[in-house]
């Protein structure tokens, strides 16, 4: 029996609040301390941008034995990977929780910042965040099993991002989670973030963008609805930012993934970004420098992070384009397929011609972020979903 | 020989500097004039909003024998309908220039106010320009030609606007347009605008927003086109901030059109939105009161002006829905279709049933904006494009 290598490239992890203390640089750690203290000030900013209360959580619920839930997230590496494989899946991509008591220090309210006033505190939150991650890749009993990506939120100091991003491939991480648009500051197509595009590119390290941030709504009735309409289509703006700005021209080793945004949007915008940059638009002329259709650095460079990618996305596949797909499980959300994997993936993929199967379930992944193929078909091949059970192979 | 009665449902008018002088409120005029001794204000905001810079453009351009042009907006009702019958146009709905000599006053820079610290001078600017407006369409050789909107683009003061809706109802105003968000305050889900959508429903005013409005991107070289690319989106969002916030459940007598802004979105957006009503959202209840899937709203009480509509376009128009298409000309810009509205009628509609090309080419613009059709008719014998020329018919 063949098995496939199914490597989710969306899955989440946190440490705890005690966990990221220590990880802290001391000057901020009053201030964790305090904010722990007020969860409601979390709350009341969840409720001001996107009029989202916050779920309460038992904060127990993440310890190893825990019931399975969002602070799954919090599990050991040992009992993740025991979970996951449950799953069928043999390694992952990992970002951080948005928002509750697993989320980085001071950044806990779906991307904005709790006090963007205060830039400070967001990038000492993700510093901390960082370096847990980087022990927790380091020090699982399979390390080969997970990509652990840096959050760079702040890049007002672009100095100061372009450094910690070289920590972050010296300590092993595999790339860079960037907000969907500067917190603050001019946009993603300003030329100051240059040396950013510059490090990624020469470091090999891929740039993110998750689908969980947006403008805010105030805390009114329908904000919450509206939250979840736009949210998908702000994760998507840094591809024509970079695109329109010449930075995939000018890097042409830079990857730009966008994850959990769906995926079935991608060939309707092709088709109007290639007419726009065409000149059918009216006032519109051709950007300088950029050499080829908009379409073509989306297949050269950018990959979309499907998460829980449905049958509607699949079919679109050609579209997207088949080496750009990286399936993702979003383990351990609730939207996930987890641990519901093996029937998702049947509901998405019967009757997808084996190679193509391979290439978006795994092999894609696994190009994109290095992992140790050699290494994942050993566990494939004990833990991998039958290629004979999907319909059509 | 059978002719179509074409609406285009998407032109645009302007009147001259000192044509709006007249219709400013005296307090306003020495403002204006200084407005327009300093022309490179107007141009430096559009710079620094979507790093566009205006054409300078000779004013007398906008002369009843001057070269055709963007600013054949300007031209009188009897060249104007000259030149809509040479297109075989009968009919039109008119919203202001964008930009430029004929837009209204303090109002030219692409939806971004002037001086967004000082919204009376928007107000002014629009009641000038819906004064204009008015006599313009009331003063016409053919006034049955003629559905213009009125422009309410401030609405801090929810009475004022109000009251300028009711006026604009009794000077024979057909529709109200809206900022796609407004310029300051609270987004269109906030209950502050309850009586703007309480009047229009009551006035059968139809609320319009019309593509131009975005985001501001700075004086950037890559500004212009992220402008075009996101400059539609931002057109569509009034449509699920008041299907979120209950409005079209509360105000069925409400109509909501969307002019250009490309068509061939609504499919997928219905059907995330669908999905996210039936829950298949996680974290996303269904929001209360709402009766109806969103995508029953929008075939109830929705329209897209589909300017210079595409023959990919017309292959979605049933997942669009027919009687929800309204085509238009975008007379006199330059990327609509006039002069060549002819060719472009048959590169779009050929092969499609009688019916549908009825009732997207005219029918259903008459409904919306109660047209006198018995008049029209007459014109159409004599200018409509023959329906013999569609193929298939």
């Amino acid at each position: 029996m063949e098995r496939l290598m199914i490597i989710s490239s969306d899955c989440h992890a946190g440490g705890r609040a005690e966990d990221y203390r220590d990880y802290l640089e001391p000057a901020y750690r009053e201030r964790y301390d305090d904010l722990l203290a007020h969860p409601e000030r979390t709350q009341q900013r969840a409720a001001e941008t996107i009029g989202v209360e916050l779920q309460s959580i038992d904060p127990t619920a993440g310890n190893d034995d825990g019931p399975p839930g969002p602070l799954t997230a919090q599990w050991g590496a040992q009992r993740r990977i025991a979970e996951l494989e449950k799953d069928g899946i043999v390694a992952e991509v990992l970002y951080p929780q948005p928002a509750g008591p697993a989320g980085p220090p001071f950044y806990n309210t779906f991307g904005h910042a709790l006090d963007p006033a205060d830039p400070a505190l967001t990038t000492a939150g993700c510093r901390a965040y960082n370096r847990w991650l980087a022990d927790f890749c380091a020090d699982s009993p399979a390390p080969e099993r997970h990509a652990g990506l840096a959050l760079v939120a702040v890049v007002e100091d672009v100095a100061a991002a372009v450094e910690e991003i070289e920590w972050a491939r010296r300590a092993g991480l595999r790339g860079v989670i960037l907000r969907s648009q500067p917190i603050s500051g001019p946009g993603w197509h300003h030329p100051r973030y240059e040396p950013i595009w510059e490090v990624c590119e020469s470091l090999a390290m891929p740039i993110h963008t998750h689908g969980g941030e947006s403008l805010e709504y105030g805390d009114l009735p329908a904000s919450r609805s509206i939250f979840f309409t736009e949210v998908t289509w702000f994760a998507h703006r840094i591809f024509w930012f970079l695109l329109w700005a010449g930075v995939l021209e000018r890097h042409p080793g830079l990857r730009v993934v966008l994850t959990e945004q769906f995926a079935d949007w991608i060939p309707d915008l092709l088709h109007q970004l290639d007419a726009q940059y065409e000149g059918s638009v009216s006032g519109m002329t051709r950007p300088e420098g950029l050499k080829m259709r908009p379409s073509e650095y989306w297949a050269r460079q950018c990959s979309v992070g499907a998460s829980f990618m449905s049958r509607r996305e699949c079919e679109r596949r050609h579209a997207i384009g088949v080496p750009n797909i990286l399936w993702g499980s979003d383990f351990p959300h609730d939207e996930g397929t987890w641990p519901q994997t093996s029937a998702s993936l049947h509901d998405t993929f019967d009757g997808v011609p084996e190679p193509e199967l391979r290439a978006m379930l795994g092999e894609n992944a696994a190009r994109v972020y290095g992992f140790d193929r050699a290494k994942l078909a050993t566990h494939a091949a004990r833990v991998g979903p039958s290629l004979e059970d999907f319909e059509g192979n």
